[in-house]
């Protein structure tokens, strides 16, 4: 009788203790997701992006949400991040789309285009004007979704050993610059090359390259290309870089919505943290370059070569339009909503800076 | 005993149901907080940001962190929201610290200044340039804590009855201007006025006030004052007017560590998110006062004007900073700042616009 009293206690007691231990266990299943990023370990700014986001996760979540990132020097395949998030060996990335146009040319719209919006007004454009739906148009293809990751603010033009004082100077000009903004110097007689990294100021320096662009005083200082070319051109290739996350469809649809929630917010945030960020390490290095070189020599590009630029990209977007429907509602949907809101950058910041000089 | 061993088991019964209930109530304990807002009901882009705000904040808690909205409407005390939020009788408000400078003249600096920072400048210096430090150091004073609330962008200069040709023409100029703005013009010989927002578009149309200014177009067009007013001059005394949350600090700290972090990034996000809307808006809406009124002449103040206005905003931050170590210390950062960032500025977003047109 004892004997059987107490195993029905026990028995009791076990599957009260299963009871008492399970809904924690399921509130607390932590999901995990491994980001593959394009850049380095420790990569300034773009770096701190994807560290940010997985420390808000890990909090927000109360650890239920756990981001590993690895970085190129683990994953060695920096623009293969593409297809590793595609095929789910990665569940998310962080890169940029402009580097998937070889796969899909539509991706190429939505980090910047020569002549394009700047970052408030491309934001705008994303989250307000209709961004986001074409971006989900081209990804629901690939299994991806695709977020905006981090803006650099607007590029500078690059460092240059001569002056460029009109189109004939482009002619045979041997620059570093990719992607489309590269199309359209070649359109002008320009030698557009690809060049590593790493070999960049060395090719600077010794002359193999005419010219480089990289991204601004943010992300330049490091390169050093300050000390070997004295020209600086304000920039028209790139007046908005929006860096990219992917999510794995199929790994997105398996989160529960608050985290999946608390990972759209996070990604959003992160990318809008770096555009500030961004800004600030534009602003303090290029005070740090001024006070070390104090000879660089700030350029715009003469109102010629602009046009003649605008005019070789307008052509380039024409040829790409006719190509592909989903190509031509995209450049519309930028060309219409950028035609609004440029008149209000014109009135609002740029009369403001303007009118202090 | 029959009787004896029903009861037992009952016991048994009721501390396992209990013991299963419990953890789920205790991961499900449901924080409530009240947010005041000086806005009224269903004021567009301000009152998107906090129903954004609830909304972020509601998902990715899993329904554990509710805020409910009180607009003005309700509480009936605008400006009054920040007594309410150190007196702990709403736990959140929605507002603009320059409205409590008459309780405390430092808040004053936390919202935008005269020929001060333009958005992009602004979000660096509270991230990265010390800002958020320097608002803790003023709002602990007070027992809240204080963040970033959504941006308009820069704020138009306003809308003219007659064109401003010389800093004579400002003499006895009668505008609706509050703030620290209005004390600038005020040195220059203008008559500010202050004016409830339901009485402007009469005072403007029947000359009762010479001039006026509200936001921008984003707010500007249902105000209808471009049907009535030739003028509308571009910015100097908002460049980047950014809204605020407070939080009273006690309930802040009776959040857990995961609910804290929710409402920060939730707040942060709606933040930058209502600048991309504002910017979106009025892009839209500067399209629709141009298409109904065509001969809306836009106007910046000549560089005498401009100027003027420099010296008098450059003397009155002088006699504040004399009065004050912690107002000297906010000026201080804000102008060394501004030297630094403005000069990316200029060579960024504002060369590539100029090199456009």
């Amino acid at each position: 009788m004892f004997k059987y009293k107490f195993t029905r206690k026990m028995i009791i007691a076990a599957t009260c203790a299963l009871a008492l231990i399970n809904p924690v266990f399921s509130a607390d299943k932590v999901y995990r997701l491994k980001l593959a990023e394009t850049w380095p370990s420790n990569f300034p700014i773009f770096g701190d992006a994807t560290k940010n986001l997985a420390k808000m996760v890990q909090t927000m979540s109360n650890g239920r949400l756990k981001i590993t990132i690895d970085s190129k020097n683990k994953h060695k395949s920096p623009f293969g991040v593409f297809d590793m998030v595609r095929g789910g060996q990665y569940d998310m990335g962080h890169s940029a789309s402009y580097y998937w146009k070889g796969k899909d040319p539509n991706t190429l719209f939505f980090t910047t285009m020569p002549f394009g919006m700047t970052a408030p007004e491309q934001y705008a454009w994303f989250y307000y004007g209709g961004g986001m739906d074409l971006m989900k148009k081209v990804y629901d293809r690939h299994g991806i979704l695709s977020f905006p990751g981090g803006n650099t603010g607007n590029q500078m033009g690059g460092w240059f050993q001569k002056e460029i004082n009109s189109v004939a100077d482009l002619k045979g000009l041997k620059m570093r610059i990719p992607g489309f903004a590269g199309e359209v110097l070649a359109k002008l007689g320009a030698k557009p090359t690809n060049i590593p990294a790493g070999e960049l100021y060395t090719a600077l320096e010794r002359r193999t390259i005419d010219a480089l662009e990289w991204v601004g005083p943010s992300l330049d200082l490091r390169m050093g290309f300050h000390k070997i070319a004295p020209y600086y051109y304000t920039g028209w290739h790139e007046p908005g870089t929006e860096l990219q996350y992917m999510v794995n469809k199929k790994k997105w649809d398996s989160l529960p919505a608050d985290l999946q929630e608390i990972l759209r917010v996070a990604m959003r945030l992160s990318a809008y943290d770096m555009y500030a960020q961004s800004y600030h390490a534009s602003g303090e290095n290029w005070a740090k370059m001024k006070s070390e070189f104090p000879n660089i020599k700030v350029k715009t590009f003469p109102k010629e070569v602009i046009s003649a630029m605008e005019k070789a990209n307008a052509e380039l977007l024409v040829e790409r339009a006719a190509k592909d429907p989903l190509a031509k509602e995209i450049i519309d949907s930028q060309a219409a909503y950028m035609k609004k809101v440029r008149a209000w950058s014109e009135i609002s910041d740029n009369a403001y800076l303007n009118s202090q000089k």
